[in-house]
């Protein structure tokens, strides 16, 4: 049997995947965004995301913006599905010579993130650990919830804001796209949608498989944050951006639409979804983050 | 500031807990063994709960019964609210040179619990780290759920099954006491109610806090597993035993019923609620499980 490095991630959440116990209260399990399950009038979200130090983080980072970072991750996640967030819990694992303010101060970036999009942070777990590490548990609530793989040949592919080199800041800081996320639920339907966090490159081929098709992407017209090549903005990681599929015949209305919107916040056209064997993947570099690579 | 050794759990959580934002949705926040916040025509319980390598588990232990630990430990969490358990996410923290064999046993050992207890694995999310960790959120559902702080002087303090040495073998293999806390809640109420997790010495202290009470126990009573001392029964932790109080004038009934209901498992009266300065902890040794001393 191959190590987890061998396997690669994901294979080895397919494997996982593949035996889990499931019944009729589920209405999406694994493998997009958020889980959905059956919930009152809505249906409910569910979504657990991790950050580890030195993988997502460091120690010299200002504690108030890891903590922000661990809601905001998961935030990203209920927004990629069209859900509002409702509920937190957080495990910490902590080293025991950890300074109490750095706790208090790891938790107010969480508070005031929490805060600031009406999430309750009910419980929480804290053990022991070699290494620091924070996992978010996030609920929310859907009336319409957007899956990633309900895209068809044909389907215009766009994305959010801008892409590339996230590590210099914004993985700290970065805006879930929540606002964004439901008005294009509630107004233009995208027929797949998902957050962009381990980079277009490793994201894009995830939706396209899920979806059963193929895509063709023009790297050379992706939106790239200042001093990005398209190169990086195809393969960074972090950029929790959206990434979303919409019919043809949609499009032209969104993008007048959204500039009304969200007038600061671009929006751009990368490609679409094709027929299996008409992409153009082989002719780009492979790339993006594998937690195991 | 001190560091969290230092400080101690508890009061790295009181400080955590005392500024986390909350609103009317939340029915109890973080202190018991599970939030509480509204659901559709039960209140939905949610858990998180987290193992950690050479702090709950060894390497050299199977894997099916670290991912068994992993689910059980949530599960006796949302029983000891009188909750059902409905849908778990797991975060896996993995070395990369983890062998995938042992990332599949240990969700077999997941996955067979879970179905057992008519739980849906929903969701997950893997991340490398330099030491393995296991974190399960799950939630619940509640009809009338049990609270810890809900005793009163005079209610009587009883424990199930037996205490002590779980360190040898039931820390993996222990049966949530499920079926028992939704007995209980159904037809005998308990006014308070939790697992015992971190060792009867300090877990019914802390239910006694949350009660506004103090505490008389009767160390000799305490039911005590082969081999072990009666102090050993006070101190150990991971014993996943009910702990609850229930008002004096039902506990002829309850044990009544409960010998017809339970044959197997013992029920033994430990001690009673009482006026604050009537207790006798400070006759018994301190003791219990600090995650941080």
């Amino acid at each position: 049997m191959p190590t987890i490095r061998e396997l690669g991630e994901d294979a080895l959440v397919q494997q996982i995947i593949a035996s889990l116990p499931q019944d009729e209260r589920v209405l999406l399990g694994p493998g997009d965004d958020c889980a959905v399950v059956r919930g009152s009038e809505n249906a409910q979200l569910l979504k657990v995301d991790a950050i580890v130090q030195d993988v997502h983080f460091t120690l010299d980072t200002e504690p108030r913006l890891i903590g922000r970072k661990a809601l905001a991750r998961a935030i990203s996640d209920i927004a990629a599905m069209g859900g509002i967030p409702e509920h937190a819990l957080v495990t910490l694992i902590l080293p025991p010579e950890t300074e109490a303010s750095f706790v208090q101060q790891l938790y107010l970036g969480m508070s005031a993130i929490a805060a600031r999009y009406e999430i309750n942070i009910v419980g929480g777990e804290t053990s022991r650990g070699t290494q620091m590490v924070i996992s978010v548990a996030l609920t929310g609530s859907a009336s319409h919830w957007i899956r990633r793989s309900g895209g068809s040949v044909g389907d215009v592919l766009l994305v959010t804001g801008r892409l590339g080199g996230s590590i210099a800041r914004h993985h700290l800081t970065f805006e879930p796209r929540l606002q964004q996320a439901l008005w294009l639920g509630q107004y233009h339907r995208p027929t797949a949608m998902m957050d962009i966090s381990d980079g277009l490159a490793k994201d894009l081929p995830r939706m396209a498989a899920a979806c059963g098709v193929d895509f063709r992407v023009d790297v050379v017209a992706l939106p790239c944050n200042a001093g990005c090549s398209p190169q990086r903005a195809w393969t960074d990681g972090e950029d929790y951006e959206l990434l979303f599929a919409i019919n043809e015949a949609r499009v032209e209305s969104l993008i007048h639409d959204w500039a009304n919107a969200f007038p600061t916040v671009p929006l751009t056209i990368i490609g679409k979804l094709v027929a299996i064997g008409e992409g153009n993947a082989h002719q780009l570099a492979a790339g993006g983050w594998d937690h195991f690579a």
